[in-house]
């Protein structure tokens, strides 16, 4: 298009998001009407996308970064005929496809559920890595972000990968409007500030007028002809740039405009341009390299392995199986096992450095290019990424999350680094499963079988060694559980899942020393929870006790209780779980501290059999 | 100390490193190695402070960033006459003071606990803001940094906020030694890669040889005469300095020594070195300037209002009332309330941008400082500091947290922007308390409440009105609950908080024209949660319906069972929570889409009690 084209362009853009949101009664037009003349340049002039085929391989990914700009993105859409008008009109309304923020599980052309601040970039880079690295594709990577967002320490980090990975299929553009939700961004409209700071990490930058479309067009054409940096275009925009009684104004986010007849007039009316698109290059679909043969480890019952080895080692397995298979570390790679996948597929595995949310966001933007990620920290680490795992569960995102060094079990490192919280923290996410294996073949099992799941999966591995306890043959179906003691004199059922399947054990042996039957269970399905055997098992035992190397909420105790909730009458429950907080200690001391090693269990068990000897 | 004495105490700390993680059998000595010159100068010629009085305002405040550097610490501290040589090798032993990394819970020299990487920048940061706004002290912060850290988002929104704020009382030392847990960071000995990053973000930088001594010396100096920035002093130094066995070398991380006598002898042997650390000047204590005479906001039965609105106004009173409250918020202080205590008492607001692992870090340096920080943003954002909150509470920082925006009340703004998992994420962390008001004048009490309780606590806020149903003088003790409905014909109890207690109040209405009696149980305390009450109503009758506005795990629905964990035989449990993926639409559309409105409570009550009808 040319200069007055693209103009009009940028009006009927800030016009639909006006009308758009008019019809909702809420929504982002002033957050649009900033970026509305980037993205009509970008629209009509440089993206290559097919809108009828939105997963063709040669397709450019765009990234709306400040999803509340929704209405942009869907008048967007609407220019380039993939969607009518009167569908733009149904914005933010029940069972309507345009949410207000975009999401890809409603909306085939949405790369990454935004709306989160500071996630689009993270995701972006993720996107143009695989393009890079894995898909060995031309496409290019486009993420329009707010200035507001340039705060949160995510949009760094994403920074700092792209600027090392040299990621010239990508550009940032940043929508410099000056304001944020209640007032003046930090550098209000100080270009520069933005500038130097991605100068510093390593990237191209050029700072434009975001109104002026030929300098957009220009901006666009360098950044596309720059090899060896991403780049980042700094553009100085007016919120709600169009309409007086809004622009550049305090007080206008988040809400329709006064008086949308009165916008409408301003900007000129309705147009009914429609983009032709430029079309993708011919490009070939993602390739499998694959062996097809899945050859998992296979220990022999009473070896001693800590299950994070076992992980690695299956990973690496599953990595020559299956062509699609990547991993990401977070610079902890020699203590998850991750490295193990990386010496035998350097070319499919990431070093994130100390970075989780990135990697979490990487991940999220490979599986989005339908690779299946591994992701792997220790489990207390994940919690810096939790609002990325949140929308990634939006995006419903396929994604391995792997936590080592899980409970008080890890010893004298002390409470920093014991995943206390984590099963917590993913049982609650939207769609999850979460795994906590107790020995290597179970473990290996988990680790194939997690790859073919939905949404975010979860495994938990342990640093210290445990004792095989399955044979290499034995299955683990994603909702299942062990009963790995069990008779009809049984009058106590013990639940653990991970260590304390150990000790659990010792504690059965003990009881069954003084001719107390105790049933045990391997919980190793955490979510989805193995409701019947749960239930059978507390009808024939009359009492359950839950252990686990974890903080008492969220955790195993509760996934044990989520069996009971039918409105069937509940027998006996207890816990054990970990409610002090650690100091450095050896495991055995940690275990037996919190209260969940075997002793503790066979006491607790004497108490609820009623034959406990009082000293 | 001259350039002599100072190398000296440098190998004196190294030694010292060698022998505490030989002792231990773990440990991280190489990563102390490489900053003890760093540390050796400081403690002896720059450093105020007080051992024997740590509380002394006028204090240095020094943070190790890099926890696991924790041997180096111990030996300063020995250094320094605050331990003796007996303690050191206590290190990481059960029972020692002197963990893995280091806590303020167990030493009292310690500012924060660290550990998790890429937080003692933050906190520092927020100590110094301290310093600067709220102490008007002369105090300077100094925090030790590892290279690899700065691959984390934290340390640039830290940078961001420290620039930005001029805070020129920090100095931040960032120990360049090359080697990660894994191997090569990611710039390697790259200090310019470091420097024009801080540059960037407004800082002054100083590059050095982190093993000369007088450069050091210098580099600190020039610190302190740095006026209206803040310094990062980046350093050049090798990992395990000193011991040719593991000096610059892979795989030597977080690992004894191979050969501790040798490489004591290498470095000269044992010495016995005291340094008299500077006195702090002397320096007035903290000020509270407060009225003492709380004046809460008094709100009409029957008024519509919404718990943000109620928080707002009850925190700028206790604001009024308490010269130590201070508040932050994350760029949605027009959203969350914040605004309403900014109004009043600007001088106590911070406005941290987008940017909540910042905004919780600068709380947890306040409140190490002494001072009551109330935290703010959608309850949806706070999982973005979901690691920082359980590293504060590892620190035992009291800290209040208010989420607002919580569930799928919301409406139309879609999941991104609703807190769904925040009950369950607060619920899990170590010592918490977890509030979940209904109204307005419940809101204002327990805003006032939780000022006075220890660890992190958690309130929970709603953005739409709902009605006033307790009178301004009723009172709301943690850990109790409310029994709005009660006879003794009741034959089913919904237990609710927050925005749902007025669906179940509507769902027992409707069911009370059936002729059937509900109980309705308003627990807005979820942690600790009011077991008496819970268990008396279940007994009397007979089954128990949670209903909430957050997932289905770790919420209220887990809070309630957690009253039944006891060994005592259960009553029926049943649980209503949010299954689906929301969209956009109507608070009410979404509410009854997730099946935790009015009817759907009743409808459940129905089936529940045997009276459902088949249409």
């Amino acid at each position: 298009m040319n200069t007055g084209e693209l103009v009009e362009l940028g009006q009927q853009l800030r016009v639909d998001s006006v009308r758009a949101s008019a019809a909702a009664g809420s929504g982002h037009p002033t957050s649009s009407m900033s970026a509305a003349d980037l993205m009509a340049v970008l629209l009509a002039n440089h993206l290559r996308y097919d809108f009828q085929r939105p997963a063709h391989p040669g397709n450019d990914r765009f990234v709306l970064s400040k999803g509340h700009a929704s209405p942009l993105l869907y008048s967007a859409y609407k220019a380039a005929g993939a969607i009518g008008d009167e569908e733009l009109l149904t914005f933010r309304k029940l069972g309507s496809r345009l949410e207000g923020h975009p999401t890809p599980q409603r909306l085939p052309w949405v790369e990454t559920a935004t709306g989160s601040l500071g996630q689009g970039l993270p995701v972006g880079v993720g996107i143009a890595l695989s393009g890079k690295r894995l898909d060995h594709a031309d496409y290019r990577v486009w993420v329009l972000c707010g200035d507001s967002e340039m705060a949160e320490g995510s949009v760094w980090e994403a920074a700092e990968h792209a600027g090392h990975e040299r990621l010239d299929n990508l550009t940032l553009i940043v929508d410099v409007n000056r304001l944020g939700q209640r007032g003046p961004t930090r550098h209000g409209h100080d270009l520069d500030a933005y500038a130097r700071r991605f100068r510093a990490f390593d990237w191209h930058t050029i700072e434009i007028d975001g109104h002026d479309v030929d300098a957009v067009d220009r901006a666009y054409g360098e950044a596309l002809s720059t090899r060896g940096q991403p780049t980042a275009i700094i553009a100085r925009t007016l919120k709600g740039k169009g309409v007086q009684a809004v622009e550049d104004r305090e007080g206008q986010h988040g809400k329709p405009v006064p008086d949308a007849d009165e916008a409408i007039a301003e900007l000129g009316g309705p147009r009914d341009l429609t983009v032709r698109v430029h079309e993708p290059p011919s490009a070939r679909a993602l390739h499998s390299a694959g062996s097809g043969q899945l050859e998992l480890p296979r220990y022999e019952i009473g070896d001693e392995l800590a299950t994070r080895n076992a992980f690695g080692e299956a990973l690496a397995a599953l990595g020559t199986a299956r062509g699609d298979v990547v991993a990401l570390d977070g610079e902890v790679g020699d203590s998850t096992r991750a490295e193990f996948f990386a010496k035998k597929h350097p070319e499919r595995y990431f070093e994130c450095y100390i970075a989780e949310q990135q990697m979490v966001a990487a991940a999220v933007g490979m599986a989005a290019r339908g690779w299946v990620p591994y992701a792997t920290t220790f489990a207390a680490f994940l919690t810096r990424a939790y609002d990325f795992v949140r929308m990634a569960a939006i995006s419903g995102s396929g994604l391995n999350l792997v936590g080592s060094h899980s409970g008080v079990a890890i010893g004298q490192d002390g409470p920093s680094q014991m995943g206390l919280e984590d099963l917590a923290m993913m049982r609650a996410v939207h769609g999850s499963t979460v795994l906590c294996p107790c020995d290597a073949n179970q473990t290996a099992r988990l680790v194939a079988e997690m790859a073919g799941l939905e949404g975010i999966r979860y495994l938990r591995t342990s640093r210290g060694e445990s004792k095989v306890i399955y044979g290499p043959d034995e299955e683990f179906p994603v909702g299942g559980s062990k009963v790995l003691r069990s008779s009809d004199r049984d009058r106590l059922t013990v639940v653990a899942a991970g260590d304390t399947v150990h000790e659990a054990l010792a504690a059965a042996d003990a009881l069954a020393g003084e001719d107390i039957a105790v049933r045990v269970i391997d919980l190793y399905s955490v979510k989805p929870v193995d409701r019947d055997t749960l239930r059978r098992a507390a009808e024939e035992t009359g009492c359950l006790l839950s252990v686990e190397d974890h903080r008492e909420e969220g955790g195993i105790g509760d996934a044990v209780l989520d069996a009971f909730t039918d409105g069937r009458p509940v027998p006996r429950l207890v816990r054990l779980a970990v409610r002090t907080m650690p100091g450095s200690a050896s495991p055995e001391e940690q275990l037996r501290a919190a209260g969940i090693d075997a002793d503790s269990i066979a006491a607790a068990g004497r108490l609820l059999v009623g034959e406990a000897v009082v000293a």
